[in-house]
């Protein structure tokens, strides 16, 4: 990485020292004008999201929270370095020196590009090894780079929060994986397969931390100006539509009327991913409650029917429920961009507005807005395809038995690889009466039984 | 909801396609000077402060914890969006296209607009059902529009960071609920009615974002300039002021000498509520200071005798003590603010300045500080006055027996309204010595009682 | 302090009701243009890192989560009024008036010159009271003030994020605090030196802010334009590779390859440490990841060895191990900083650009890279002397015996100051037969005692 580094990227013009003299020959006055000062605190909000939002949503598990955030951070961190240098490749490499210039945004490039890799550690979370997560995080970051660049570049989409390019192929790559990866005797993991109270309460900062963050996401690279201003406003009223409409349907599903707090960790964000592509366009404040609303119904209803069945009859074992949280909203996300897209007026949008915002101009200044939704589908095809093939071809690689996988009975288990703590109550007391060496926890059967030769 | 949007909301022309060609009519050049840009970061904090502050404050009790954050979210949720009409209809509604035009500054608004029923929400937290809280929120919302209106544009007063309006309001209005819907057998929950360890630590995540966020919080919707910089510092100064206050007091107050996490998780905010109002008044370095210090003082003594009285002699129930940490410091800091903004001098403002941080324009231009302090004064009666009327009615509209809340021995108990999964500790043994099937926790009663018939 | 406020600090004129008058005798036409909005987010940032980074950091040990991130708390918000102070004197104190004018820059200052303290208390964790933490935390501000004034200053070096003047200095510190303090019979707390499950989730809270802001800490006081995108550029990737190194050491090092969490909670942030000074230098993209490549694995290789090596040998007692997160990565990255000072040239910064980011300006336009590369090896120094003397010190005031420090046995355990809940599961239960009163806990054992008799 360093030597690839080393031959390959540079500082571009505003992050490097001759700055200096390259504002005194552009007559550029200010430096805070910059373009960096208006990125940095969306950066930081994505950045917060792929770490903590991520990070933290996947520390539900009982007993594999370490596993979750930790795993998490290693992917990241892994993933942002090998992006740099893979998108920079098809984005930024000045042909004539061939060198990658990086900027602050190169840097939202590289955790967004990073973020279809870990939606794909939702599927797979629990069931394989960091040495695999690396494997997944290599493949996941240069498909996304090869996948990003025909659909925005080639084929001139615009996906602004990624649907497409982020959700829909990083669900359907873990999808694809995890379906290759199959375990037949999963069920041995079964008692790990679950959260406990505090665990649930460390993934809702997850949750929040995405959900609040997620206009900041998918206005992060949007051009300034008007598009930028929408895109943070549907996807705030999108998303506050998906919380209305999962709390309402989790809790009708049950005969009780309890909510199922998976629902409401997950589901409630599913607003944000179908966003993702028309939050930059004009769908209209009430559009963006509609598109909210009906995601939150289809996603919480994926979480109560469509995990059990693919995992029943798909052979498809889904730990997080990737599915319901990204592939299908994202995949919905680009089918509605491309119908919103479809649908655009110069009355609505002004004809130089139009222009603006699908960026109708050099070899595509003659694109009609039909022509564009029809390039919109194609896109999200693209995106599942590169998803589907590509996920079942790491898959294959990981079934390799190289990659120090966990045993079926050891899945959900942070005693794998981590260092655990003892818990806190299994310390023996202090004061120990009649020869009883009390334990607790998993003990407390076999203290019962060590009484029972004194009856 | 979606029809409402439907028919009244609509974008700004900054949010709308529109700009590309306004800008141009308009000789705008740049997009990114924007109000937008410099908004932006502040809309986020307060966005953390709604949900990631006031939710996980609210995860203390050790089995409400789902519930503190959970309905939080779903209160927040829905109310922003109600907000988003309700302001709108007061503030942004073009009487000639009967429309309500939306940016990112009525996002903060509709967040501020929340904070007054997640106040309330503290004020009932553990006694009510979801569905009584959407009431709650119904209800607080739209009194928060009318009461802001008539404080703010009527009267004229300043508020920036909603002391009156935010504070007193919410406060007095979740006091008032909780006063009618007193129940006399409470004390049957009296064992959920407390933290474990961990959901202390939980709710010190609460504490410390509402800190931290809050000189944003009251410096978001100033005008740019000199009261927004002073309106951060003020706040940053009165808030670390109280956390000093609080330690000493909390631990004065016992014999031990032992610090109370209630005080640190609550008292420690006191100094920004009370800051709300004269935060961009030029209240000098060391008052803020001195407000800090003695609103610190109050909440914690607050604490420690004010809601114990209030429980025994006026029948009030109040979960979270809001009472000490925004109804009384609300209060106190709209009369701060009234005081400070009688006491202003040409000679410390300027008279360019005086007017600017008052805004004596249009109507207002001759009205004296004299007067203005009146109607801040006026200001902060009105808000309590809303709170306490407001939260009567709702209150008796919710003893309408048909909103499923909790029985009194079920309050502060997260097993009525959600899925909770079972503790891991009470995962049945694997194996069973001499029949006995050993269940832990709220099992181990009985457990022991199935055992005695081997003696 | 209240006292000192009033007689010495004043808001400075674009936070003073004055601004108006002051904008239009110096010809400034936007408010926005104010260095305020583009600080203000990196300020939040940085809070974020003092606040909820530090304090949850230091939450991992079992039981002492509430003094890790309750004291955090007294610490840094009674450090950042003293800094207002201590650092306005050498800083902005006006000869001509006696006054010192705060902006939001200074809060930003007053946030870095706690942190010095908060890194002392990481070696202190657990083992001192919180009139000793003020103490700590008193001299900690007014040395940091001092140490900064001879190195910036005077000795003109460049230390954007503070590798030198915050880390090294604060390590060392604390370190020094430490070694005076040294306990010899501390083992009587082993037991309650360790982690448990959660408080280790919650350690990493603290971990992911700290690692994601750091590029804000290290870039919020640089000046505006190519060296603050630099600094943010450089940190990330020194990050980055950071985490990378410490996972695959920290797995080597064990013989079943697990990960330690301690080693994930802190080597991974030694990055962004080492970064410190040299962040807005032209290091290159790959000389970050080196950098964070090397510290990493010293890092990881510190809390491996030197910690306890330090604690046998040297009678060092380091809690949290601040000598590898920060005293030993904040010596190197001060050296880095002289290395790649002395090493810079001028086609690699241009001519212009190398006075820029040295400020070689007024008295120091003379001055050459070399002799820079020497001033900023000497900064070093004199941040480690400041350190190691004034800790020595620190300490042997504290060994005074007036100021409550817990007993040996009672080391890490929040019991002594704080009124810690009794936990869940020991409350009785509800229903007890045959005058079983079943407590469970610590009662457990005696439980079963007093069922002795029946038998």
């Amino acid at each position: 990485m360093i030597i690839l580094f080393g031959v390959f990227i540079r500082y571009d013009e505003e992050s490097d020292a001759h700055w200096v003299e390259f504002k005194r020959e552009h007559n550029i006055t200010s430096d805070i004008e910059n373009d960096f000062y208006f990125r940095y605190p969306s950066f930081q909000d994505v950045h917060v999201m792929i770490f903590v939002g991520f990070g933290f949503l996947m520390t539900f598990l009982k007993r594999y929270s370490f596993g979750g955030v930790g795993f998490n951070f290693l992917i990241a961190a892994f993933g942002l370095q090998w992006a740099l240098l893979m998108q920079g490749w098809f984005h930024s490499l000045d042909p004539a020196t061939g060198k990658i210039y990086i900027g602050v945004e190169s840097l939202i490039n590289a955790d967004f590009c990073c973020a279809g890799s870990l939606i794909a550690y939702g599927a797979l979370l629990g069931k394989v090894s960091p040495v695999q997560l690396m494997v997944v995080t290599l493949f996941g970051v240069t498909l996304f780079a090869v996948e990003e660049y025909i659909i925005l570049t080639l084929l001139h989409c615009r996906d602004a929060g990624g649907s497409m390019v982020i959700h829909a192929f990083g669900g359907y790559y873990g999808l694809a994986i995890s379906w290759v990866l199959y375990r037949p005797n999963l069920h041995q993991s079964k008692r790990l397969n679950g959260s406990v109270y505090h665990s649930d309460v460390f993934a809702m900062i997850g949750t929040l931390f995405l959900w609040m963050f997620w206009p900041s996401f998918n206005s992060a690279i949007t051009d300034h100006g008007d598009g930028q201003h929408r895109a943070a406003i549907n996807t705030y009223l999108a998303l506050a539509s998906s919380v209305l409409t999962t709390v309402a349907i989790s809790s009708m599903s049950q005969k009780t009327g309890k909510l199922d707090m998976v629902h409401i960790q997950n589901a409630t964000l599913a607003g944000g991913v179908a966003m993702g592509t028309a939050a930059e366009f004009m769908i209209t404040p009430y559009g963006s409650l509609i598109v909210g609303f009906c995601t939150g119904i289809i996603s919480t209803f994926g979480y109560l029917y469509i995990t059990p069945f693919l995992e029943k009859y798909l052979k498809l074992q889904d730990t997080c429920g990737v599915h319901n949280l990204h592939a299908l909203p994202g995949m919905l996300g680009g089918f509605i961009g491309a119908i919103v897209a479809a649908a655009a007026t110069e009355s609505v949008y002004s004809a130089e507005g139009l222009i603006n915002v699908f960026d109708f101009e050099g070899s595509f200044a003659n694109r009609g807005v039909g022509t564009q939704g029809g390039f919109q589908a194609a896109g999200t095809c693209v995106a599942i395809a590169f998803g589907l093939v590509g996920g079942a071809i790491v898959g294959l690689i990981l079934r390799i038995p190289i990659w120090g996988d966990p045993a079926d009975d050891n899945c959900y288990d942070d005693e794998v690889y981590w260092e655990v703590p003892e818990d806190e109550e299994s310390i023996p007391p202090v004061l120990e009466y009649n020869n009883h060496m009390i334990h607790k926890h998993q003990d407390i059967s076999e203290s019962n039984f060590s009484s029972n030769p004194q009856k």
